[in-house]
């Protein structure tokens, strides 16, 4: 017979970078000192399961069909801006510096782990673009699979003659060359752009 | 208005060792690739909620009142085993050396994190030990906090008459001198034991 502790130990392996040793110990102190927050946890979950979906223009998550910022009239429609996830979004509106539209490929292109075209749903991003023309920003993270997720869009994209630019490499906001690594030095001077009289 | 993800997201942070960073990762990743997981790991939390309890007698997790292990008539009652939590009661269990009880002290003594002699519920150990004279066996870490526990267990049972011991320290079976620390070295020259002929 398997006990509730165990069959709670085994549940919270789902989280992602939790081990057998880790969901040990969260049991414990659920248990021991959160059996409120267990339960607060509990329903969480399954109001988010139960009410989170995906937007249907966006793709990122949303409780209804279109997400606020899809359905806004302030927002530029000419700009369509790809990122790989819902994190990545967030930290551009925080910026503030962006007031087009979005895509959420909610991954990258990784086939080791069998993440392909299909399961970040580019189609869906194709028919849109094709639907609604405006220019493409891909703003993929600068790691070896968002690079190659970066190129793989902008090649199938282009060929549909749509006009695709990539978020800029380069030194940070503040940052001196002394202290910043040699591979974005490189891109930085290869990169460079013209100076403006 | 905080959304249902928001929701999740700061209540996954009641898992210990779970920053806002760790909780969002774990979020996404239940809404994108396990659904099915998560409702699990609710319906999992709710039952162990609702349903663990204390052992009245050993203060492990247990479902009845009283624990198998503790109701098993099979068990040597000359003998108490005092543990930390109930990961190494399982240990001890496994080793198959021990058939006495045990006690879950479900931590172990840290003034500056507010765990004292009452929150272990060390007043029903020496109850328990006063009704039922035998002897303890302090198996807490030897940590300096599982030792300051042991040390103070010891103090309080030794004074109300009671046989206490503490499990040995030394080198591990199979362990080499030359790659064991010094600080277990030394505790293992210090408490060497007469060889018997």
């Amino acid at each position: 017979m398997i006990s509730r502790l165990d069959e709670l130990i085994s549940a919270l392996r789902c989280l992602p970078g939790v081990g057998p040793r880790s969901a040990q110990r969260m049991a414990y102190h659920l248990l021991q000192r959160d059996r409120a927050g267990a339960l607060a946890l509990a329903r969480a979950l399954e109001g988010a399961t139960a009410n989170i979906r995906h937007c249907s223009k966006c793709n990122n998550f949303s409780e209804v069909d279109i997400s606020a910022l899809c359905s806004s009239a302030k927002r530029d429609s000419g700009l369509l801006c790809v990122v790989e996830m819902p994190a990545d979004l967030l930290m551009i509106e925080q910026s503030q510096c962006y007031r087009g539209f979005y895509f959420v490929l909610m991954g990258r292109l990784s086939p080791l782990d069998g993440i392909g075209a299909k399961e970040l749903h580019l189609d869906r991003l194709v028919r849109r673009v094709s639907e609604h023309p405006c220019e493409v920003i891909l703003a993929t993270n600068f790691t070896v699979e968002g690079d190659a997720t970066a190129h793989y869009l902008a090649t199938l994209l282009q060929a549909q003659g749509v006009r695709v630019t990539r978020i800029a490499r380069g030194l940070p906001v503040g940052g001196e060359l002394e202290q910043v690594d040699s591979g974005t030095l490189a891109q930085a001077v290869l990169e460079r752009r013209e100076v403006s009289a």
